[in-house]
């Protein structure tokens, strides 16, 4: 029950501060939080956090779940969009 | 985006690491993650800890996220079980 991940299963705290790495294979950014409905308990979205420096002037930008596909060669969830189309997402 | 808490979602780095109450109204222990289903996206279980010092010894025990209730008053999340029967549950 310690385990923090198992086949089906991955802890909160394991994907809270994931690399985030963009179509292009280049680091976008990382996991902030993953934003859980209450009453569901089904993740809603997650939040990723990019750009800025030691914390100041970072951007959000919320994904679905489903987006997230993990790679263990790259050893982050590979998304698919670019760091360009991130910053020109609407705000 | 930036926010953790809206009045539907919660953020996961909010939920882990709350105060867990039983139904004695007495502390617990406290959330140490949700397990996430990786395919669906949805809260499979809240791992509780309880007992333990600084760190060492430590149990935990899984509760399904439906049973965590967060109470405003307490500040934490109030479960349907005693600090007694957590101690007694099968692990």
């Amino acid at each position: 029950m310690s385990e923090r991940e198992t086949n089906a299963l991955i802890g909160s705290d394991k994907v809270d501060g994931t690399a985030v790495y963009g179509a292009d294979q280049k680091k976008i950014g990382s996991v902030e939080r993953v934003m859980i409905d209450k009453l569901s308990g089904k993740v809603a979205y997650a939040v990723i956090s990019y750009g800025g420096f030691l914390g100041m002037g970072e951007d959000h930008n919320p994904t679905p779940w489903s987006n997230l596909k993990y790679d263990t060669n790259l050893g982050g969830y590979l998304v698919n969009l670019t760091k360009d189309q991130l910053e020109k997402a609407p705000k």
